[in-house]
């Protein structure tokens, strides 16, 4: 039996850079905290933006803090096809050729030319978990998860930091695929 | 390599029974085939119906056809969190104990009591099909799809019968978290 790993579903967020909270909320705006969330340091806020393409829209999608370089808009594949977009499946922060899309916010909007991904599943670990699983950063490993609707991931991406808390994150798609959620665990499978 | 099987990706539609049909639509009422659909005998129809919870609503939801005995509404887990249901995952026509909704037609609305499921993931086969899979009818199998968001999905259902055509059906949750589509394949793992 391996070592159970908590599940995070991300449903649909976007991290946002300095210069578009500017735009989107005004000059000097701060992110106000909502939630703390699993992994150090991060927070939902209570900040929303509606996600708006020429085919379909998402209204108040939450913005997760701290402000990053880059905005990142972290979609399903299920919430693409309603926008009339197709992200590639990237790891976080790797937006070259993604599309975009318009934001809107309270006192303005931000028309990206890219910055939409559907994430890429990942496991996020300390060193010491990691040693505990045999792995290492950047491993790619295979994920179980059980039950009526059970599957195996294949391509789950080990991300190991001492800044990190032992979960393996899924988009909603890829957790209503397996019916598991937020909570329940998986295990890796050699 | 195991022999190749057509993937069919299933998006939210309904089967209607003759009684809710005269009343979604009118008296007497005929279905209008628009596209007839990979299983012989089945079509997507022209005709479309709201599907509403206290919740949400979905607007234009295709019925397939033809009629059947029971009405039945197959959506995606994400869906049914949209609509604030909770539909359990079976096999077509056993609806017992699953929730209902509102059926918005042209001519009239039906309040069900039950029929919502989310789809149990199965392969149409013919008995030819069968036999070179070595499988038989009810067999539960594992199904390997490839590529960059590859996965094996655990308890898939075949299901044998001579009116069927071979094709592995999931709903948009479990096509999406494979980043596959129909007319891309899967394979048998044994």
């Amino acid at each position: 039996m391996s070592k159970p790993i908590p599940v995070g579903i991300s449903a649909r967020h976007l991290h946002v850079s300095r210069e578009h909270l500017d735009i989107l909320f005004g000059e000097g705006y701060q992110l106000t905290v909502k939630k703390d969330l699993s992994q150090p340091g991060q927070f939902a806020c209570e900040e929303q933006v509606d996600l708006v393409t020429e085919k379909g829209s998402f209204k108040k999608v939450r913005i997760l803090g701290p402000e990053r370089k880059q905005t990142q808009i972290e979609i399903a594949l299920t919430d693409a096809l309603k926008l009339g977009i197709k992200p590639p499946v990237r790891d976080s922060g790797d937006l070259k050729g993604s599309p975009g899309l318009t934001l809107v916010g309270p006192k303005g909007e931000v028309k990206l030319e890219e910055g939409v991904i559907a994430a890429c599943r990942h496991i996020h670990m300390t060193i010491a978990d990691a040693a505990e699983l045999g792995l290492k950063d950047k491993d790619i490993v295979k994920v179980r998860c059980n039950g009526e609707r059970g599957l195996i991931y294949d391509n789950v991406l080990a991300r190991v930091s001492d800044s990190f808390k032992l979960e393996c994150h899924l988009d909603t798609d890829e957790g209503n695929a397996a019916k598991i959620n937020t909570g329940n665990t998986v295990e890796i499978v050699k």
